[in-house]
């Protein structure tokens, strides 16, 4: 998607660690009008697929769920991760690893929300080495829920996670792939 | 706003200790029809209201602030609970408490994404004993941002927060709001 891309290398930054700050307009603060194009775009990249439902796990996925799912018209649910409150009653979990935070967690997702009847479209934000979308695909798999794909914002391509999903079968679609980046720029794939 | 009343008295639960579940369309699981609905509202509501900015909370708040944004066509900025590893550079910070959770919790926001030019409109999903627009509020306060105002989808008008910010001068408009509430029912704010 053109209009990312050129965003990223606008106002990208590449930090120690493989980290891209995308904080002025995806993280932290977010463009509105990109963020309205991007759930456009992933509506017509799924709009064969019947998805059901789009997951995606809190916090950073929301808003681009939240815009894919206006488009899509399918609710979007959204896994915690750690037991609040205000869930009652049963839940699907399944754990994982944030390396931005450097620490293991656990998503957590009410049983009543996803069943096999759903076919689930899971949309993050980023996709690097896919812990926060395999999580996904646990609590997808343990409600019986078929998997129409995957739809990311950014892939950091160099970190394999997406195209381990390809290898499987997986139909994900990232709207910035990133072959390789460093201080001194940043790559597409082609 | 007669949709959300009616999805909140078809589909809400009251549970004890005044917790108000709507996990099936607002939380958890989100109705993005009635998400594009709440957003457009809110963008009549304030449009004539020079907004800048909307600022939310991590992480139920960024769905409304995100659909809010997309009709206002506005930048989103959310505070976050805790300090990450892809936020540099030099932070606000405000302290607040939730009841949901029954914890302390410190709301950070770069300092990069919000000045004194700003006007602000606060978004979140609940407003309760204000805790959450508290913080925001010094947070905007700390960048000396003005305040446009607070939409917020539930008030829960017994606790009080919502007439609180209303005397201060604050424009605050809650798409529903809730007067009085039990197991037997729920009663609305003519």
């Amino acid at each position: 998607m053109k209009l990312l891309e050129e965003k990223i290398i606008k106002e990208g930054k590449v930090l120690p660690g493989n980290i891209l700050k995308v904080g002025s307009f995806l993280n932290q603060k977010i463009d509105t009008d990109l963020l309205a194009a991007m759930g456009k775009e992933i509506s017509h990249l799924f709009e064969s697929d019947k998805v059901t439902k789009i997951m995606t796990v809190e916090s950073s996925g929301i808003a681009i769920a939240a815009a894919a799912g206006i488009f899509m018209r399918v609710p979007v649910i959204f896994a915690k991760k750690h037991k609040s409150g205000n869930i009652d009653g049963e839940v699907y979990c399944a754990s994982s690893h944030s390396f931005t935070h450097g620490n293991d967690y656990d998503m957590i997702i009410s049983k009543e929300y996803i069943s096999s009847d759903d076919n689930i479209l899971l949309v993050d934000d980023f996709l690097a080495s896919g812990n926060a979308l395999c999580g996904m695909l646990e609590l997808a798999k343990k409600a019986g829920a078929r998997i129409a794909g995957a739809a990311i914002a950014i892939e950091k391509g160099f970190q394999g996670g997406g195209d381990e999903l390809r290898a499987k079968g997986i139909k994900v679609r990232s709207l910035a792939l990133i072959e390789s980046m460093s201080e001194e720029g940043i790559v597409f794939r082609a």
